[in-house]
């Protein structure tokens, strides 16, 4: 028997949908439809033509196209809006969760933005601009506002009672959050301790008081690491006065991790993060976001240039010498870039923090060696065997094969030394020590691997 | 008023631990501990000495030891381990969640392991030891065994009672697994459904037979798309047969993010990843996990050198050409390790496809001509302006700075799209894109680039 597979599933339930579609039964695939989960409803939808995809998107229920809709990316959503009714458009705006429109609001262009603000109830309008207010990547940014509160004076059963009436709507209600008359944050209650708990017990005495809380403006990489560190659900937001205004939830944190994951990246290769996917990105804003690091490390190459220019004719003295400068910088580049990309991982993680700066220093020293020794001889050798004995390059003496693996010592011993320091520096002044990788240290390695090269060159064969 | 600070919160408290610990008031010490949160009790623990920390965590509960100790890193549980009695340690191994023992397990050295296993009863063993079949990074390899099941025929009141009864030690009430029978997944029944469900309804009119699932063999990576993509708490995990064998909770699945993204980024710089953190690993291990690379790359160069070697002569005749060989690979290298990057992170977060790989070729190449050309003008000014008039470099004529400047339009078109198309071509065949990043493509542009400037300074400077 084959082992069950989800994707096999649900693309044969693709299939079949697209025979129901055009065969005109759309009694049967609304039914098929309001059945699937939303992920799965707008990616089949997505894979539609326009036309058919504005079509069959208005056979759903509101409720499910709301659903649908939050699942859409930014072009899907926006010629959705454009294809249906102000009052179509209004069923789907009160439906959203405020976090799922807020996100939308910060991608469509500004007169759907209008459209959709003008359709909306004015409570509806007023909470999605509130929450636009919140710095973009703050907590506030990315909470919602349907939570389920509940008071201390309440019992078990009449707390159930207020979650059957008002949770239907909530994005968690196993998460209950206690609040005072002032809507402070007290506590908090699981439906897991009030199933356990007697029907009359107080929440008052049930709720844990030791709350992990967020405050509005706090940043959401910081956010997603509390999810990450204390296995949660939801994280209650509070305001400056610790009043309750809205909670995150872990779905949302999945997302943030990604973003911020990206942006690392992103920055440790040179590149300006942009919150748009690449493939939803136009050539002209990927060159905008590249270009400025791609200039400022060409003209940063000047230095190289320079030294290499006033040390010319002592090079051409010794044939062979030349040759070898392409393998050092890249040895210094590759082996910094190690370093500098470990310790930006550690950092971000948590793993290690600047005041560690001591403990790596003297651990990258020690790796530095190692490497570097073990390159120095298998080149020597490789030197000797290949280029000068297999090869007969007859530049390549005795002299030059151990002018070459002395630099390689010292140069791997630089790069991974700066490789290490320069995040933790950037992290220890408040900088993101994502901008301090691969590139910026290559280029500084390479003007450097250049200098150490000439002089031991100078040293050795005496020129 | 001061925004309230949760960090802040954490400090005070570590602080006044620490007092009621030198002063010996044991018992208001353990009151406090048993009312904070799990992890903030581990990072106080950490933080003490180990004789001291043995002792107070001994001061703890059997519940709160257990979930303190899944809290702490290997080395912590393994002092831990080694400073309680027998009967100390199987209470504590009976209240891990089975996902949690199991990480334990692979982390810790065979010896304790050992131990660990004798003082287990044989029921927690012969689990124990069944998930640490399941292939490393497999969603069987992260799932647990803790879930609540329900069958079809239970009526709304009946299911309360049994979540009620067994839900104690379950990692998730919330979600509810309906099985035949045989055990088999039949669909899956919230919380929040019961809850808003009239009593005597049957679970088999409640329950979402559409059920997103993982098969137990289904790599981690694909499990924690699943999660991002539907928004999901847990995941059911069936066998062959289609029996529900675990479940896999959302909590997990953030811990499961990291290391994978852990993983691709240290394999973008060339470094072998390895499961435990940069803190806790050894020189000697981060040697082995550097050096290959680092020296396939060297070994690599041997091809930049021997072009280098053959043109010697020819580059001799122009003096200055040497100079800017350094600019040229670094700018070939950095524009391939951008659209490297790019790409293979959006390959990762499934934005695009290997099948996409002409759209994203047509999308880079037209950055490539964005960025070759910008570059190559700044440079041709730059030279001219820098190296010709202020610095005086009197090899530096305008034939030179057009052979710079032109080659720099090649070589960053070459680069970007070695970079992007390298990944792709890597997914498609089923390998992993990552190891098809900066250093590969680096040591490939480096020769290509010289190619590149070689050929075209022969045909504009005729030599």
């Amino acid at each position: 028997m084959q082992q069950p597979d989800y994707e096999a599933l649900q693309e044969k339930t693709s299939e079949e949908l697209k025979t129901l579609l055009d065969e005109h039964r759309m009694r049967e695939l609304k039914a098929r439809m309001e059945d699937m989960n939303e992920f799965d409803v707008a990616e089949f939808l997505t894979e539609l033509d326009d036309k058919r995809m504005a079509m069959v998107f208005r056979l759903l229920s509101k409720e499910t196209a709301a659903e649908v809709f939050a699942n859409f990316d930014t072009p899907e959503q926006e010629m959705i809006i454009n294809s249906i009714t102000d009052s179509e458009l209004a069923g789907i705006v009160e439906e959203l969760y405020v976090d799922d429109a807020v996100d939308m609001m910060e991608e469509l262009p500004a007169n759907v933005v209008k459209r959709v603000m003008r359709t909306a109830t004015p409570e509806t309008r007023s909470l999605i601009n509130q929450y636009l207010r919140y710095p973009e990547n703050s907590a506030g940014s990315i909470m919602t506002a349907e939570f389920v509160d509940l008071k201390k004076y309440m019992s078990v059963k009449e707390s159930f009672a207020r979650i059957r009436r008002i949770g239907e709507d909530k994005e968690t209600i196993y998460i209950c959050f206690v609040t005072s008359a002032h809507r402070k944050l007290e506590g908090i209650v699981t439906v897991k301790d009030l199933l356990l708990a007697d029907p009359d017990t107080e929440v008052g005495e049930l709720m844990d008081r030791n709350v992990i809380f967020a405050s509005t403006t706090e940043d959401q990489e910081s956010v997603a690491e509390k999810f990450s560190d204390y296995d949660l659900m939801a994280l209650p937001v509070v305001d400056k006065e610790g009043r309750l205004v809205g909670i995150v939830t872990v779905d949302d944190i999945l997302d943030v991790m990604e973003q911020e994951t990206t942006e690392d990246i992103e920055k440790m290769a040179g590149i300006l993060p942009s919150d748009v996917p690449y493939s939803r990105t136009r050539p002209l804003e990927i060159w905008r976001n590249r270009i400025p690091w791609l200039m400022f490390l060409m003209l940063s190459a000047t230095f190289t240039s320079m030294i290499l220019t006033s040390f010319e004719d002592m090079l051409a003295v010794v044939p062979g010498l030349v040759a070898f400068i392409p393998m050092l910088m890249g040895t210094g580049g590759n082996s910094g870039a190690q370093s500098a990309t470990a310790v930006i991982r550690s950092l971000s993680l948590g793993d290690i923090e600047p005041r560690d700066a001591l403990r790596v220093v003297w651990k990258e020293w020690r790796v530095a060696i190692l490497c570097g020794l073990t390159l120095s001889v298998v080149n020597f050798g490789k030197m000797l065997l290949l280029d000068h004995l297999i090869l007969g390059n007859p530049s390549v003496t005795l002299a030059v094969a151990a002018t070459v693996s002395i630099a390689i010592v010292f140069i791997v011993m630089f790069a991974k030394l700066v490789g290490s320091l320069l995040p933790i520096g950037a992290e220890r002044i408040g900088l993101d020590p994502a901008v301090m990788a691969n590139p910026l240290i290559s280029t500084l390695t390479d003007a450097v691997s250049l200098l150490i090269y000439i002089y031991i060159a100078k040293l050795i064969l005496h020129i």
